[in-house]
């Protein structure tokens, strides 16, 4: 198949991830489930807008591009609650795999390896760009959450130390925001919305 | 305001742009209308995936960084559908410039300043990076129109020449995608999706 047609058909393919719900809810549309498409987009907003946060200067396009395309593998494996049990979050690692090799496997040869490989590099979370895409994909909810009276975590019942150890990526990566995520959790105990 | 408070202020306001339904439909979710934010998400994928198809080469991470952005000011504008008239097109026109102030205007001055100007940039569509964009923008609905039955098209018995108007910018910007276009066009009106 010619290049052309098969970005083509990767392009369509990826529309399906409009139909991967998440477990957070949208205020300002009724409090529906947030789906992946529009969760990929606002946190690539949000790495816009913080980078001049990161300790240790980030590739912004890099991470962009890593946050566009980090969650197209839920279209195959679907969405794991942040706070599932490890049992649950291995099962979701091989199918993400698998769902990797299918979908970006849909683009030629180059873009695929390319594609998989800054995936990959986003998972495994050791270098700078990916350490930090990976930090602002975990505060996201936490913003939205504290803007919308506890949100999924009211929902879950979730505790402050799952939280806590959720966004601790934060902490070396960038002090400034790592204090105001602390503060936040803290208000969000105090307003019963996270368990101490 | 401390920079960090306008910027989080401004990231959980753009959060409504998940609220803005557009007349296109997503096929993969019961065709519902699609929103604004998975919009741009996904046409900040197709500008990823084809920019290699630019004639005159563009700066793919500006290119980016326009389409993430590009209609946050229908949180205060709202959505025009793409062939409304003259009238409604101007009409709009004067509430996104003010939409852009409100919206962008919540960020610091210099990001305030960067944000808008970009959105200007896409907005007059004079440059490379600003044609480009718009041009991918104005691609994506046909792929997906294709991809479902005609979709939106149908819906409003709209015509090949008004398609063929909208996406004409393609045409010195990227030979091969306008032939592409073309052809898918004429395919349309064959199968009954667009009016001749
Ligand atoms: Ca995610």
């Amino acid at each position: 198949m010619a290049d052309l047609d098969q970005q083509l058909n990767f392009l369509i393919e990826i529309d399906r991830l409009k139909s991967v719900y998440r477990q957070n809810l949208v205020k300002s549309d009724n409090n529906r489930n947030e789906n992946s498409a529009e969760h990929s987009w606002h946190i690539s907003m949000v790495a816009n807008t913080l980078h001049q946060y990161a300790a240790e200067p980030v590739d912004i396009s890099r991470v962009i591009h890593m946050l566009l395309i980090h969650d197209i593998v839920e279209i195959d494996a679907g969405d794991t609650f942040a706070f599932a049990d490890a049992g649950q979050q291995e099962a979701q690692e091989n199918k993400e795999i698998a769902a990797a090799t299918r979908l970006f496997g849909l683009l030629p040869d180059q873009q695929f390896l390319a594609t998989k490989n800054l995936w990959l590099e986003f998972e495994a979370a050791k270098t700078a760009d990916a350490r930090f895409a990976k930090a602002m994909d975990r505060l996201l909810p936490l913003l939205q959450n504290m803007a919308n009276d506890g949100g999924s975590w009211v929902q879950h019942g979730v505790s402050k130390s799952q939280v806590i150890k959720r966004n601790q990526f934060l902490e070396g990566l960038s002090p400034e925001l790592w204090d105001y995520a602390l503060g936040q959790i803290q208000l969000a105990v105090e307003n019963g919305w996270l368990t101490d």
